[in-house]
């Protein structure tokens, strides 16, 4: 594979290309990840994209939601691309984004492209391929990258880590319900989207949204927002309404993110925080090595029958690593 | 310091000796983590003490019931270590076990021995320190090995990775209150004690402990537990009711494990696992060291920068650090 023709391809936001350099920033293999990191560094810097990040449990409407939101940013004349990070894809086999008849309108535009959650073991593999994708998807040209999220607590925050704006959406409910929340998620987000304000739920929604208004203005006021925000606000994906309004208040905090310096600060701090990540991580990998694993496991065995105490063959397990 | 004399006075049951000894594994300095490794690899293997996590909430008495139970122990003729782990003493200063005061009666007894949770940044240090001070502990003869930590979540595992029996103190609550413990917590329990059961709490501690008994029945049955395990009980700190029935089904438990080979199955994958923890620890601690700090600031700011993509930069930084 010719990276820097890759590397063109997708600048030339084609979509094949594009497949093939995810793909390749998926892959695991030793050969593989040497080129994704030189297609990355290939790419042009300066594409920039409204990078979304999206987290709902299962049952809300996510899917119906990005379906719909999606159709009205291409409507707008944008390019959506929608990503997903599935931290339960090693168990279930991939159940986010995996199938695209689940978004059958958005799946058939040309103006979308939509990629399933990588399937990897630890959620932090999932996340750093994750984030190479949405930078692929920026070089691409792409104006909107959706991420999309289970949630179930630790993919938020990585999610969070790689978005300008955290949506959380939500059904209706009742009152009590509330704490089902958890304070640290509802933190993250800069506004929750209560889905399903339509039908026999109407009034429902429009409890949900005004309990979650009122717990927002509970949370301590962060730097990075203007006056209103974080928000609560109803919508229906089914009968597409709201969306417009969702996505006049996204522009509404991004532009005044971008006027206070809070995009480019925000931005630096993320790309500090995934240098961090692949940091550690690539040390750790060292243990994945066949030979490491299997010193690893003579030692443990030892250490296991009470041969050795787990400080002093840890020690000796590293320096010979180091040789 | 001599380590032979050290590991020798501590073999000896010299109170002086495990406090030194303790101190040297807690210390971070380099010198003296390779003396706490020559230290840990000296000291006899053969001794076994019976180490006892215990977790509970701030205000369910956990002080007042170390206090009894301790008493208690020492009533039977046995040797009581108390050791904590403090998930948040780097920002409180060391709250628990920190005032021995609260233990008055206990700590003035020879045959008792408290010291307060290490106080570090990072719970995967203070984690390692109080796992080597438990073997110190056991070395120096104690049968009876306490290790306290408030319920705040992780330092429970980490607690229950380095006890032979889980105890959960609770204090007794209205039904509501049931969902407060997580589930995971509760999964990790053998004997849950509901403490209090006295004076006016005495009904409340009652319908608590029922309220739990059911609970556990609920959960799937470990192959590890005898029947009628995990359970809950009522004990009473404050007027030492119950404790003697606590000590009688610890016993019970573990004579059942030691019998059916799951103590030794158990501690041999703590064994493993602590094994494990190190051996990550010690390779991310390569990232502390000055020249590393400074290189890694250094690529960072590039990184936020956008000068870099943060892959390339880990790549580039794990490449120098193996030469």
């Amino acid at each position: 594979m010719n990276i820097d023709d890759l590397a063109k391809g997708i600048a030339a936001g084609e979509r094949r290309a594009l497949a093939r350099g995810i793909t390749l920033v998926e892959s695991s293999r030793e050969d593989h990840r040497a080129q994704a990191i030189a297609l990355l560094a290939a790419l042009p810097k300066e594409r920039e994209a409204l990078r979304i990040g999206l987290s709902g449990t299962p049952g809300v409407g996510k899917s119906t939601f990005i379906e719909s939101f999606g159709m009205m940013l291409i409507a707008h004349g944008l390019r959506v691309a929608v990503l997903a990070i599935d931290p339960s894809s090693s168990r279930s086999g991939g159940s986010i984004l995996g199938d695209k008849t689940r978004m059958d309108l958005l799946s058939r535009e040309k103006a979308a492209f939509i990629r399933p959650s990588p399937s990897q073991t630890h959620l932090g593999g999932v996340a750093r391929r994750t984030r190479e994708a949405v930078a692929l998807c920026e070089a691409a040209g792409f104006d909107v990258v959706l991420i999309e999220t289970v949630g179930v607590g630790q993919s938020e925050t990585v999610v969070a880590e790689m978005s300008d704006v955290f949506l959380l959406l939500l059904a209706p409910a009742g009152g009590d319900e509330l704490q089902g929340v958890k304070r640290g998620i509802m933190e993250m987000a800069d506004i929750i989207v209560v889905n399903k304000a339509d039908g026999d739920l109407k009034p429902a929604a429009t409890r949900t949204c005004a309990d979650y208004a009122g717990a927002l203005r509970l949370l301590r006021k962060r730097s990075q927002d203007p006056d209103g925000f974080p928000k609560a606000m109803m919508v229906s994906a089914l009968q597409e309404s709201g969306l417009s309004e969702t996505w006049r208040e996204v522009q509404a905090l991004t532009d005044w993110r971008r006027t206070n310096g809070f995009w480019v600060r925000t931005r630096a701090a993320q790309a500090r925080y995934w240098f961090e990540q692949t940091v550690k991580h690539t040390l750790l990998a060292q243990l994945e090595a066949p030979k490491a694993k299997a010193t690893l496991m003579k030692l443990s065995d030892e250490v296991a029958q009470g041969l050795v105490d787990p400080t002093k063959a840890a020690q000796d397990f590293v320096a010979q690593l180091d040789r």
